[in-house]
């Protein structure tokens, strides 16, 4: 496929995690089913229950262990299809651990898992290898990871296309009478339909749902003269979108957003301006939060905004960098997360408003182009 | 909601869980998003990077450690809002795990963790509490939630249902010509359009494919004159649906099934249909697969069968009981599984039959019913 990550690309993510790997002294990474066997040979296998484990040691060829079944699925993928792991299937009645402890020697050195590894399977490996320190391997893999080369920009960028007009459409349709769940189903079917693999999660809040941050689509019905909070996102080729807007459904009898909320509106879109205006390269990710936070505390809704500004995307929709208090790790190019504040008036209403950004040479660029103003529609 | 599962039963399995961990002389069930979470006390949470953990000590009131975001959420849980549990809500930039060791004490002891509890969680809870022992929860749960109860039953009822109905009103429509991807997409539809919450897998193997497993679904367009693999299902109200049926499409043309399709699929029926009649208690798991496998291994076909009979089901597709030469546990009535048989002839073609089947006190019920003989359709 023209589109995607490349072998050739595979394989320098491979180099690097070992030099990071040998130059801290560390033994081997034991990398599960997660992002991170996908960012290493772009396998995109399922969790489940049968032990899948991508063993790089610090010099000796990489293998994956994998069941059986999951051979072809694996050779599928660009970094089997390109022989940079030696694939090494275990029977449905063998120990599959044992495989991993072969491949491993009786050495002992510091081993580093993958963050998403099951704890059914660290506390065996645990077992079998008694002499041997545990780490996480994000320590390894996050710095590399939270730079995005070209082709996962591309990605990323085509995903937040897609949601952009999602979200677009969306509001272009009628909404007036239908329940929020009848609302996530479109926004399943276009997501789909924009080219997503997947949608993911389809936050649909109307009125004082809204207020909840983490609220997801229930029967309610939207009415007119009310906000409707849409968090939406999912998948392409592996990458993920995630947007936010919030918009407000004033009906056929036009009723408009009431002062208050106009004014939380602007004050979000305020702090969401600043967030990405403060994005460069050198200052701190508790920078960009604090940029965000000063208008929101200025304004006097400091409390109503009680979660952190954003989260890094690429292969998973929150991943390292998060953009928090206390993260002063310093941004560079290529990062890319989002940017998201909110306000939220508990038991009336709340707004959001998120975009993915990068970090480029100079500056923040945003992924996202919906409209950040305050839009009113009629929804019917 | 009338349907499914109420705070009672929730306390009652805590209570049982509680019994076995101080019976066993452990001291407290830590238990991250998942299954058993969902289990214990209907919270469905959704996996992602903010701890959420629940404290089952042996004695004490359980506890559930969680994101201040997600609070709203967990109150939508039955056991949360019966009261089974104090909720502990944690703020962006604070410690989580220092929540968790404050609630456990200084003791050590052993902790039992969930399964799919994550290496990032459980390497941090080690190093805080570096006198403790560390288990899995399986070993205390697992026996527990093996057997279903009536509600579990009447759920997996349902989904099964649904999973029966979406298989045949597929084999009803057109076929030929699409592309397995776009049969995928009506399989999704339909399990939501049968009242499915979410559909999770599409297996669509046309031709060839249907020799792969774990084949899913691709860009290849189906055939008049060959076979046509679905193993499809999905979850409703927690809990999950699986089918796999074989048939035979054969286009304008009647191009009918070969001898050698003809033969596989009543070897792979008979093997199904052992499988399921040496259903009852007392039996083991172990002698399911044979009974099934001895067929296929008659038929000279040994080699071709080169997976387990089948898994348990419930909250996960997969989950224990699995039935697979080794597991040498017992039946007891209320375990419900899938039988699985199949015959993969690579480059050529495979026929799989799947049911999920549960045991009673004297035998086995199928909870699919979907026709199992072979099915041709022309697909037109």
């Amino acid at each position: 496929m023209s589109e995607g990550i490349t072998a050739a690309r595979y394989e320098e993510r491979i180099g690097r995690a070992r030099e990071a790997l040998a130059s801290a002294g560390h033994a081997a990474l034991l990398i599960g089913v997660g992002p991170e066997l996908e960012w290493l040979i772009g396998y995109p296998a399922r969790g489940h229950e049968r032990l899948t484990l991508l063993v790089i040691p610090a010099s000796g060829r990489p293998a994956l262990i994998l069941p059986r079944l999951e051979v072809g699925a694996a050779m599928a993928a660009p970094g089997p299809a390109a022989g940079l792991v030696e694939l090494i299937p275990w029977q449905e009645t063998e120990d599959p651990i044992a495989r991993v402890t072969a491949r491993l020697g009786p050495a002992g050195g510091r081993l580093l898992v993958s963050d998403a590894l099951k704890a059914a399977f660290l506390l065996r490996l645990q077992a079998a290898l008694p002499a041997a320190g545990w780490l996480l391997a994000t320590g390894v893999l996050s710095p590399l990871r939270q730079v995005k080369d070209a082709e996962e920009l591309a990605l990323l960028r085509a995903a937040a296309g897609a949601a952009d007009r999602t979200v677009e459409g969306l509001l272009r349709g009628r909404l007036v009478g239908r329940t929020e769940a009848d609302v996530a189903r479109e926004v399943r079917d276009r997501l789909i339909a924009e080219g997503h693999d997947t949608a993911e999660f389809w936050i649909v809040a109307g009125g004082p749902a809204s207020a909840s941050p983490h609220h997801d689509a229930s029967e309610r019905v939207i009415r007119a003269g009310e906000p409707l909070l849409l968090d939406i996102g999912g998948r392409r080729l592996g990458y993920c979108s995630d947007i936010t807007r919030t918009a407000w459904v004033s009906g056929a009898e036009d009723v408009g957003p009431d002062d208050a909320f106009r004014r939380i509106h602007a004050i979000v879109q305020e702090a969401q301006a600043a967030g990405r205006a403060a994005v460069r390269p050198g200052v701190s990710f508790a920078s960009l939060d604090r940029a965000a936070r000063d208008v929101i505390e200025a304004a006097g809704h400091g409390p109503d905004f009680f979660h952190r500004l954003g989260h890094g995307i690429g292969l998973e929709v929150h991943e390292d960098p998060y953009v928090v208090e206390g993260n002063e790790a310093l941004l560079v190019p290529g990062n890319t997360f989002s940017v998201e504040p909110g306000v939220y008036l508990e038991g009336r209403y709340g707004v959001r408003i998120e975009d993915q950004v990068r970090c480029t040479e100079s500056g923040g660029e945003s992924l996202n182009q919906a409209e950040r103003g305050l839009v009113v529609v009629r929804g019917i």
